[in-house]
This record gives C-alpha cells, structure tokens and sequence, in this order.
C-alpha cells in the first residue's frame, strides 16, 4: 500500500488539482455548467478506480454521483460514503493570494476553492478505493456504496429527496463522511458531535425609495440603523442570546462531562494567535472550546444596504439587509429555532419599518456512538496511521445530512475527516494539506478492512 | 421675456438633456473623462450665450468652470454665480424605471441623474443670461461671474484651494446660488439656513481571516455583530445622539422662534405619504419640519460586510465598513463634531475588534441674513414670477461652500433654489419639473434687476 501510495501520489495530486480548477459553486446560478462539469469528473475517475454502475442522477437541482461496488457478496458489511463536490463561493476574490479556482501547491498546502471542503477529501476515498483495487494488498474487504452531492453548501434540499426514493438502493450498515477534520497532524480526532444550522435573509424596509439624508435625515427611520439596533438586541451583556425560548431545549452538559471535554488538547493561545486576536470573546461561563461545540451561538454572516462605493453619498436607504445564522446543538430543532427566530425578530421591528425573514436551509444537530463497531474501525484505522489513539470531539460545524440519514435510513455516521480548523475552508485561501490528503488515502482502506473484520 | 422663453423652451429642454446625458459622476474614478466633457459641454454653452472669458480652470481634482459678464462697468454691482456640474453615483441602476443618463420628459418632468441636483438648476442660469441677452428687454443690468465646479458631489476640497488663490477675481457683492427648493410649485420659498455635514467611513476589524461560523462562531467576536452593536449605541431611546458633546454648541431656538417656523405650510400627512411610512420618526419633542433644519442627526449612510450574493454562506467575516453621516446645525462645526465621534466611536469598540474611523468631508452648517437687499431682490423676484411671496426656510441639506465663501470671500449667499423635496436626488429617479426649470429661468433676470436697482 505505501509503495503504490508513494508511486502514485503525484498523479492523485494532479488529478485533485485538475477537479479543483472546475469552480463547482453551488450558491451562484452563473456556475451552473461548471458544477455539472465538475460531476462529470467525478463519475470518470470513479469508473477509472473501477467504481461499478456509476450514474449522474438528475435531481430538480445539481445531480447526485452515485456507483457501487458490491463484489463483496451479500453477506459482506455494506459501507455508504458521503461527500460532496459543490463548493462555496470564493468571494471576496481580491483576499485570495493566488486565484481560488487555480490550484498550486504551496508549502506543502493545496491552495484552491473546495481543496478541503469537500473535493479534497471525496478524492481521498475515490484514490482510496484506487488503491485498494490495484495494490495487490487484499481488494476491497466489504461492499461500498457513493453518494456525492452537488448540493451541500446550499441545503442539500434534493438529496433528502433523493434518499427517501432510493431507500432499497442505498441499503448499508454505515454511512462513511470525511468533510471534518482532525485537531492536530500529530493529534488525531474523530467528530462525534454536529451542530444543526438555521439560516435566514432579513430585509429591513422603511421609506418608499433612497432618501436624501440632508432633506429627511432626523424625520425617518433609517432601515440600516434600525437592523443595526434589532441585530446588536439579539445578544445581551453576557453573550446569550435573547430570542424567547431559545435556549429552552439546550441539552446542557453535566460537570463530569465538562471537566471530561476539557482534557482535549485545546490551547486557548494557539487559538488566539491563529486568529490574530489578541482576546477570545463569546458566551460568558463558557471556554472557546465549549462556546464552538456545546453552545448554540448566532452570528451575521452578511450585512448589506445603502452606498457601498468609492466616496461619500448621502443617502437615506430605502432597505437593509442581512444574513443571519444560528448554530445548534441537541436537541434543538431547525424547525423549533428558526420559528422562535422568525417570530422575535418580526416582532422588535422598531416603528417606522417593516420586516421580512426568509428562512435559508437548516440541519439538526447530532450526536453519533463511540461504542459502534463503524465508530472502533475508524479509531483502529487512524491508531494504525498515525501512531496514535484519535480523540472523540464534538466539533462547532454543521452536516445536516447526518441526522437526515439517521432519520430516513437508520444509519448511524462515522466522521473520518482529515482538514484543519486552519485550512480557511468557507474562507479566502482555503487549503489542504499534502499529508493530510495523503494521509486520507492511506487510513480509509484500513477503515475498510476494520470493519469488514469486525463482528 | 416670456415670448423669448416660450419660442425657445424646446430647445433650453433638448440641450438640458443632451448634457444630462454625460455621467458626470465625481464619487466615481470610472467617470472621470465624463466629468471632463461635462465641462467642456458647459464651457462651450456659455459661450454661446454670451458670457465672456471662458476657461476650464484645471485643479488637482475635477476642474472648475469660470466665466464672466463684466459690460455693466466697474461701477455697477457683481454677482457671483455658483453651481456645480457633476452628479451623484446613480447606484442602485436596477430602481431607476429609465436609465438614469438617458434622460426623459414624462408627466412634465425631466427624469435623469442631475436632473435637479445641479445640473437643470446650472442650467436654469445659463439659459437666464442668454435671455437677458437676447430678448430685448434691456440687457444685463449688472455684473456676472459665473463659477461651477465638479467636485461638489464628493466634498468641494479644491473649490476652497481656487477660492483661495483667486480672491480678486471671484470679487463680487453677493453670492447666487440656485442648489435648494421651494416648498410647492404654488408656495414658493428660499431657504435660509443649512446643515453642516460630518462624514466618516468606519471599519471594524475580527479576526485575521474570513471564519467558518460552525468552527469558530460563539468563539470570536463578529465584526459585523460588534459593528451593528456599535451603530445602535449612537442613539438613544429618545433619538438622541449619544456621543459625548455632540449638543454641545447647538443653537437652541427660543419658543418664540420655533412658534414662528411652525407656520410655514408643512403637513406631516403629506410628508408621510410621499415617503410611504405610517409614522415618521425622529428625536423626542421635535416637529418632522424641526427634525430635518434645526436639530443634528446621524444616519447610516451605508453598511458591508461578510457574504451579500446569492444563497447562504456560514462566514463569520474579519471586517465590517460603514458610511456614517451627521447632519450639523449652528452652531455646531464639522472639524468639532468630526473630532467627538472619531474619538467616541473607537472608544466603544468591544473586546475582540480594532476600530478604524476614516473622516471623508465635512461642511459647516450656516444662516444667511433676510434683510439684505440680495435677500429683498431674490424675494420680489419671486413674488413677481409666482405671484405669492415667497417664505424664508432652513432647509436640512448641506451646501458646504456657503460658510467657506463667507469665511474667505466674505460674502453673503443667496439660495435661490427652484427644486422640490420629492425631487428625489441622490436616489433612483431623480427628476426635475419642467414648470421648474422654466420657472427659474423666468425668474433668475428679475433678480438680476431687483439688484442692480437697489440702493
């Protein structure tokens, strides 16, 4: 396995590269046909690895890579592998040092759009599949089963579809996900712990058209400075959260599993200084390690409204607008909190405004077993290849997909991921690193065989 | 008069437009060469009407427009006239319903950016003297300076420089000023009192990079979060400005005064309705009329950050912006005001965020005298053209280089405006009446006359 992991890697990396030229931005219509082109890849690298059975499947939106391998009989452990090939967008572009949709390698990083998330990591399974087939090490242990989307960063809204129609056809013991990361290169973890995600657009409107601030200034309601007021009113003093009922169905920790979590290696200074702050800020009675993890938390993602550009204008605008999200943790609810959201933030409207919420998409917290088989395979492989025993973590990010196939398939999910909190993924120059990629390729066949072996 | 204007109407209007069509934007470096050719179209149009000595006269920024009518001898008055020939940026394009430099007539009035704000109104003087020239009526009774300048839009910094260094060229009596409105068609007024202006662009800067919100959010402060918080501060519940200071040197109207301003025909209904808001807004124990001429404001003029495309994105940005503006009433100054929110507003920045505030422009907020016989001329102008007398106003925009002709010309400054509030300047749709635009072409030779008859 190293030897043909040796040989080959610089053909993997080129060919990661070559997928990584194609900007698969979901969020933005103008790239339509480059996410279509980027599913296209795909398929062909699959069926290149020996993947059986590979199809587009159309979807009301970007199409679903799927394909099989099921040589190892009916008796053998079926594995389902998700990830996806959309990206974020990459804008502002002008922050990127080198173009987000021109790969290079830099300092031994993959520098592109979707070089970790998620292209990157779907790739390690794609060359790790390879690799199996070819190495002449054994084959492939148990029955795989992939499912790659075009829709993650926008919702995966037609995914959910997808499975409830094709329940027979993605039959598993185990879904499979590398679109996490791990804490150090020399300190491996394994996510046992998502947030859920609701996301809303708000638009503030006041007066019927852009005012002249010198001839109204002082006798209107100003949108932005009125989103500005409903925004800042969302938190108190103390960093909570001041929607009605919002924390309502926290599951809060108990101390043993506080004192439990802070045994991690987590530095609060590396923290700091790998965000150039000088303070940490957030929830108060809570460490940033809790305040990413256990904690619901609501950010803006986006603000927007009135003269933007070069120069002075004067101007009172007719309408704001923003991006807000909220993180979540069990057993919140996407549909309890963007409800509760919805209704407060209509109902702090100052006078002189009216408000609009549009709910985006949402996904459910989770929690997934450290006592499963799938969850040991996972622990076992990454032991092997890293020489060291993985940490559970419950991490601060969201794959709402998770609870959806718990839901609708009753699998449970392991969460073998190999990116880094520093790998500026959603961020300009987001990357991956070479022996993060690489270390993908070789713990996932060592998943395979740990689990095909398991009873 | 009348018969000239009525003959030459349809061309005074096709040549408005053919320069309205020029986007004379100065906020924009995209549109400097436009600017220029703004310029030499109103060089070349001055000309032709008579006036004398022409020159573009270059700065350091966008040049200035000077000509002059020097046949009534130096022993008969001089008036000085300003206006400014660029624009404000015509952004958002998308809520214009024309293009806003494809001018049209519709219902009567002309639509384009620089319609009213200041081209017609400029345009108003060109064509007033080329009457007085032609029409037979006994000429041009006194002396003429004409000065437009093209940097209005964006602050007039090198308008101070030119004033400066060409004080016995600009000599002169009095200043005329056509840059205001009256209060109605049928209620004609001159305004006699303007706000002073503080302008400053704000940036808050988080962490070193855009953040994924699931990893890091509830752990860093969000610029965009801590910026809104910062901007909703600034008021208080009552609408009052918080900054320390800032009522400092207000000039306070005495009841008497404040009785008198509220007899001037102002209706709260009508105001409400133009704008489209049930309720008006604005600092407790005020009038709307007070709110927007005697009392100081401030007003977002515009806000960015984070993601603002299409769909979702979980960013946590690393910076917010802001445009934020203070409308200043005597006697209040700008370096004063600029002075008290630069350092008011990067002291409240919170824990986690650096603050930068970049003062643009400013202005200083002035009354102009009603008992000179400039005022006395303007007014029995009016009166004769509209048949009513006309009533003294302060208006709430700012004409910053009133104060600055004082201080260095010292000279008083008549503000004979012919626009209307619903104008819309600064906004989609701008537009100027062509009642008007006629009206002040009308009215601008019988305050020539007033003027020069006057003892």
């Amino acid at each position: 396995m190293a030897a043909y992991l040796a040989a080959n890697q610089t053909r993997f990396l080129d060919e990661l590269m070559d997928w990584l030229r194609i900007p698969s931005v979901s969020a933005d219509p103008k790239f339509h046909a480059d996410v279509l082109r980027a599913a296209d890849y795909l398929k062909a690298r699959l069926e290149e690895a020996g993947v059986q059975n590979v199809e587009i499947c159309p979807t009301a939106g970007n199409p679903i890579v799927y394909g099989e391998y099921l040589a190892a009989g009916p008796g053998a452990k079926t594995v389902l592998v998700y990830g996806h090939y959309d990206v974020q967008p990459a804008d502002p572009y002008e922050l990127w040092n080198s173009p987000p949709f021109e790969p290079v390698i830099k300092d031994e990083k993959i520098y592109a759009r979707g070089a970790c998330d998620d292209k990157g990591q779907v790739y390690m399974h794609v060359k790790a599949f390879e690799m199996m087939m070819r190495d002449g090490q054994g084959g492939v242990p148990c029955n795989i089963k992939f499912m790659f989307e075009g829709e993650e960063e926008i919702g995966s809204n037609n995914l959910e579809i997808f499975v409830k129609a094709n329940k027979e056809k993605l039959k598993a013991d185990v879904i499979l996900i590398s679109d996490t990361g791990i804490l150090a290169n020399d300190v491996p973890s394994i996510e046992v712990g998502l947030r859920g995600l609701s996301y809303h657009e708000v638009t503030v409107t006041g007066p019927n058209r852009d005012l002249h601030s010198g001839l109204y200034g002082g006798a209107v309601q100003n949108p932005i400075n009125a989103l500005c007021e409903m925004i800042a009113s969302l938190h108190d003093e103390n960093g909570h959260i001041t929607i009605p009922g919002f924390y309502d169905n926290v599951d809060e920790l108990s101390a043993d599993e506080r004192a439990e979590m802070a045994k991690a290696p987590f530095s609060e200074e590396d923290f700091k200084q790998s965000i150039g702050l000088p303070d940490s800020y957030g929830e108060k009675g809570y460490s940033s390690m809790e305040r990413t993890s256990i904690r619901p938390t609501l950010d803006v993602n986006g603000i927007w409204g009135g003269y933007t550009g070069e120069g002075a204008k004067t101007v009172i605008a007719s309408q704001a607008h923003a991006k807000i999200s909220m993180r979540l943790v069990p057993h919140q609810t996407s549909a309890e909190i963007t409800e509760k959201f919805k209704r407060h933030f209509e109902s702090i409207a100052p006078q002189g405004v009216t408000v609009e919420v549009r709910p985006h998409h949402g996904g459910e917290p989770v929690v997934t077993p450290t006592n499963s088989i799938a969850y040991r395979a996972a622990a076992d492989a990454m032991e092997t290849t890293f020489g060291k025993r993985p940490v559970p973590t419950r991490g601060g990010g969201s794959i709402p997909i998770v609870a959806m196939f718990k839901s609708e398939l009753g699998l449970d999910t392991v969460l073998l991921g190999f990116g880094l909190d520093s790998d500026a993924i959603h961020s300009p120059n987001e990357h991956f690193g070479v022996f993060n990629f690489l270390k993908g390729i070789e713990t996932i066949p060592h998943f395979y065989r740990n689990y095909a072996a398991a009873q």
